[in-house]
């Protein structure tokens, strides 16, 4: 079974980003206009304005594409922006290369699309569990010179023989937040979970076809009961599978106990924030890849010594991160992530989780070694972005689009690519670092 | 002199992204081959693939919409992707709106653009230092029912008489570490560079007709000196700005004292990784919007009151947050942050920092006052992704689009209406699970 | 079976902190003096100046009270301390009130004992699983004011009927880290260590006649692979049971697979560090109280109104505290814990872990509700500083010295004491707050 | 003018904690009583059960000693204490060496006193600003084996010529909160605080003779204002003495502008919880130590190798730390701390950020260089816990008790005491745990 079927029998992985509401139906496109003629942009702009219609209306009284025309007049004639009039308004926005009505689960309010620019970077040799032989790996991104020093770091990797990946952890988390009387309560609410734990699982997993619910972990801070809900989403990025599913198993606490349910999430998921809890425990996948590089790579490719690149990573990446109170021990595995995350299709708020990593770099006979541990990647090959035109087609280049066999193997596999991009990022950024140390030591020397 | 000419002065603006490796000089296209008939795409690939060109050097045997070609049909070719065949690899992504040469600064190894769905919020009136008025706000993303939640978040500010915003503090940081002989030396250096502040300055704005150094704060651990050097970059979003004049003063510290430069970066600027750092003092803008809602608002118009979302935010995103070690006590700031972001050319790795952000909602005389305050917001107007075409539009939605009048006014506006934004999406997140709230107590008293 | 049992059977109990050398076996009494003549301090100490004797093996030399008396006289006669000669030297210090030999298992190179002024707040009622009715709390503390401050908040908990206290989770951890080949290596050890969980149980618990295995969790990074033991360790705080029990697991770990032990604290523990793991995961004891005040309890006992302290507690403890990047979300948690701490002979740098604590307060129906949650309180009421004489006092005055019935109730009972004067502290604080900034009011309305 | 006057001058210095309320004065003891004699403890104990006297009371109508035997009766014929009797209730306690009114700034309530087994180690060969040449550094513990490791540590460091210790910076904060109207006048109010900074200096500086103000740091949260004061304080701890100062610079705030104090603590201070802020900016005094150790030294007396110590500070204390989401990157700094603390009558829970600390360790050029730096050690050696007898005698030991000369060289010189031992502290149990690991390699290699 692929990954669309997964998309749509839970109907929630279609769009709905962390901690959204979950959208509304859209009315039918509207028939009552008694000529039949289709309305222009500029007459549906006109009923914006004059407050005929509401901006996110449009889409009911006219095609999908019409409406985004209709919203970039509207946009283009408004007093504080700055374009030349409503027709010439937004136009590259508007010249993009699918039929509007396709990303209609992706966006509302819609005026056309962003264009980022979009690369390759290897083909690199990975060794992972779900990922195997030479690879390239779609990256997209404003920021000039990312790819040429991903590139580099693949490059070198190759050299080496290819770089080793593994998923370590995969689940993603939903912690409703409910309210009890006060602690005494709270105690007792965490043995009721923990007594009924089927019936809850019952409950989360009768609303979708593929998740599993791998474990409920209790947390208390006064009269507030955190219950942290783990799932098994196979190759979707899971957010919404395991809200609906969270949703019916608090529907049991609300009916069985007296615990009112404040929040479905209680921010300890947690989503597109900063936390230790993910950088400890995980968040979607917990992936890392490593490579040893023989010395004469290091020396000859990169220009610089094992030695140098490890002393540069434990001051950089151990102790800086240390003294900056950070929960990312990396150089700019963030700038990987994004990437990646923008060529295929994924949320790309959750670079914020994605940047939860840790590099090590050590010398080991005389060669160097080195690694990146993702904590919490939240990456998904069905559903959300991933259907999209460019988007998909960036699944493609890794071969990885859709469900995989068996399920969960596609989104595996995408983790596995991005921790060795990240590890190539990481390498080219420290050795460069090294190298031009070294250069300057040469140029001070020979003053 | 306006924000462009500031990108052109410093050259690196135009697009090196943090902690990456300055990008080489692209060498001029080849014009050696003997017959003057321009190479195919599937000539190019075609010599990639027996080794005789890099992947990377496309560019420079042919123009650059050529060479993204030759690297479509490549990827299409390659043995692990899932075309079916070079001819209609990547096919959308190779439908890009802009000569692939404009994207230069801004990506190598190009093979075309992700197009990401975009749309607006709004308008949405906006108290600020920089920006007042109805403004829409441009955002993009690939998750349904973001645009609508902050639309009704929007709408909602609106009804109240719109929202204020202010710019708390600007400065872009770039901390590179030094290793020196002890601890002894580590204190010494301290002293040294703060006596010779001046000359740091002089050498750091020797490089930047407009960025101003602010501030030198110095670290100590052990053997390491980390000095952090903040800069005013007006309207650059200033990476590069800031480690080009860092580069410079560096070069001073090493010249004059014993101590060795380790990294240009020392992780505590701190630059995509969540640090305390900079939620506690700042990074970019540090940026704040609230609004007050009256209590007939809240009741009519979201189904609540201000009662129960006060209480969810407390539960929410202070409670859960405090739990789960987290630097970021809101909802979903990092969602309208990122759809912003990519919608106006900003450095999607940056949302990292981005998502650090406190939200506050408390009853006032009956009431509901809300605020959200985003630490480290890095924004720009000029340079980077913002000259992209469909970029520099999203710019032009809000009227920010260059350098401001002042200098920093753009970027400041920037950044006031992205924290109305998110507040936007904080109050319509928070209100959706109190009205849902509500909704489930309503329907328990019916039974 | 009581507490000095459990002490002894497992050896470790007795003194050693964490992350500590095991303690060597202190030689027996030096008996080879040819005369019989037991030497005297004075001569004593003059070995230890001849460099005849070390400083720690006194004790070998000399009984245990006459070897604190050359010590005293040693420091006393150094060039650079500030005594007027060695027989005057550390008077009180040498003034301590038991046999010096009974300190033997609590310290080495003794010269006496500080004395901390020690006191007693309440009694205060206390409604929890293990202890009921009023108590008085034992606290030691050189900083004024904190004894009455707790003492305020007990009488106003005791007005308002009592505090419930709660005991939510108990466990405590020691966390090796291994040495492996690289990721793929830590994957498989990983799941080995999953296979075998009843072999390291078994070798675990071999070590302890009532320690209880409950979980292995295990954490990757890189070539790192860190397990995380957590043990039911009834009325131990049980650092050295944990750390001899996992020894022996680490033991079958080495002997089976190709990991090497490289620490057997590797600080995921974590152990005297502050620490998110110890926060959100729990050590020692998580327990938690609170109480509810009526309002004429709030308006007339602490002069101010559940409205101002809920604010307080807000902006303070939680915005305040959120702004720090802090671990702690309360006012003054580790003062209470410090002070039981040395009441009680708990292990005072445990402290640290204490103050990982949150504070709630709000206004429910007019009064106030307030709770304080303890994440990480390591406290045993057997072995370590336990079975000194003043701090076995301590426990008296609780009624909670030695083992429990059933075991570990002792250790929940302490707890539960220390989260109600924790509550009690927490409250008088924000009262005494709260109430300042009304009177504050009044006089500036009264101008 | 020594550090005595000093806290005599500012009364506050005496006895009050941090967050505690400042402390009543003591009533006269009570001379009402008829028949001039002196009431017994027994009767004493009768009338407070008979709730004639409260157990605060009791210094008012007896001696101080009188007191605290009155109490001790009171707890031992309480239902749930564990006593046999009155008359035998905390006997130990009840034996202290001073009169129980030179602890009345100390604590109330009063039963006598915990005796804290306490010893010295060293001598170490320190090589500070402030302290130099050999020094025995007295500790109080609990925890057997503690001073022993440090004695370990700190005879390996004498082997190398002693260790070099340097206070980075000093200043003790306060960050009172202020509630205003919202974000605007958030940003109205951090202006004004800038433009009267000499305002609030003098204010604040008017309550102290010595204190100075170093620096006020705003940070704002929506409508909530944190002003941070920094004070050089001095050889004062200097809690009370920011806390007073900055009450009085609050007042000035509430009189001029409309910004309303809410807590003169606001939590980003931070005193007595974990907190990035400290960690990153520090508290008290910044101070590092740091020691090479000749690679003979290591192999010779540890028994192990600088590859073997650098590789567990890096899997352990960087990683392990890392990975544990913690702010302390060190293995036993709190031990080290934590003892030091009691034996010189520091407030014991600052040890919470005394933990703060990062260790490293690397070899160079076949040596072994190691250090540790202290973020936020708060000490003083006037006031508070250092005039009582045992403390004051503890401080004497190192040579530092009162005032120094220059105001401040004391608490400096204590800092560069703690910084070495507790670097002894590190490399003492580093090493130990490195030899066991070569110990057990060896009888592997052996089988």
């Amino acid at each position: 079974m692929d990954g669309s079927d997964e998309n749509g029998s839970t109907t929630g992985e279609r769009g709905a980003g962390d901690d959204v509401t979950t959208k509304e139906k859209t009315p039918s496109v509207d028939t009552e206009s008694g000529d039949g003629a289709d309305p222009t942009p500029a007459a549906l702009a006109e009923r914006v304005r004059a407050g005929d219609l509401r901006l996110y209306e449009l889409e009911s009284h006219a095609d999908a594409d019409t409406a985004t025309a209709a919203r970039r007049r509207l946009v283009g004639s408004h007093e504080h922006s700055a374009f030349d009039g409503p027709a010439s308004a937004l136009e590259t926005v508007g010249d993009y290369s699918f039929p509007a009505s396709a990303a209609e689960p992706n966006i509302e309010n819609m005026t056309g699309a962003v264009q980022i620019p979009a690369g390759v970077v290897g083909p690199v040799e990975i060794h992972g569990d779900q990922l195997t032989g030479e690879r390239y790996v779609p990256m997209a991104t404003t920021e000039g010179a990312l790819l040429a020093s991903v590139n580099r770091g693949c490059a070198t990797i190759d050299r080496a023989g290819g770089a080793t990946a593994r998923v370590l952890d995969a689940g993603m988390s939903r912690a409703p937040v409910f309210r009890v009387d006060g602690v005494a309560e709270a105690k007792a609410l965490v043995a009721w979970a923990s007594d009924n734990e089927d019936r809850l699982r019952s409950a989360a997993e009768s609303t979708t076809s593929h998740g599993e619910l791998e474990s409920i972990t209790p947390y208390v801070v006064g009269n507030n009961v955190f219950l942290r809900f783990t799932y098994d989403t196979k190759d979707a990025m899971g957010m919404n599978m395991a809200t609906i599913a969270t949703g019916e198993a608090c529907d049991v606490v609300e009916a069985e106990t007296d615990a009112d349910l404040i929040a479905l999430s209680g921010n300890l998921c947690t989503d597109k924030k900063p936390a230790a809890i993910d950088a400890i425990e995980g968040r979607g996948r917990t992936v890392a890849a490593d490579v040893t590089l023989p010395r004469a790579v290091v020396t000859e490719t990169l220009d610089t010594t094992p030695e140098a690149v490890a002393e540069i990573n434990t001051r950089k990446n151990h102790v800086g991160s240390a003294k900056a109170g950070s929960l990312g021990f990396n150089a700019h595995v963030a700038n990987t992530v994004a990437a990646i995350f923008l060529a295929t299709g994924q949320d790309a708020a959750q670079v914020v989780e994605g940047a939860n990593a840790i590099t090590t770099a050590e010398v080991v006979d005389g060669d160097l070694y080195t690694s990146v541990t993702l904590a919490s990647l939240e990456v998904g090959t069905v559903g959300g972005g991933t259907k999209l035109p460019t988007q998909s087609e960036g699944l493609d280049v890794l071969g990885v689009r859709g469900g995989g066999d068996p399920p969960g193997a596609n989104a595996d596999a995408l983790a596995e690519a991005t921790a060795v991009a990240a590890l190539a990022g990481e390498l080219s950024l420290l050795s460069a670092l090294a190298s031009r140390n070294l250069s300057d030591a040469h140029a001070q020397l020979g003053r």
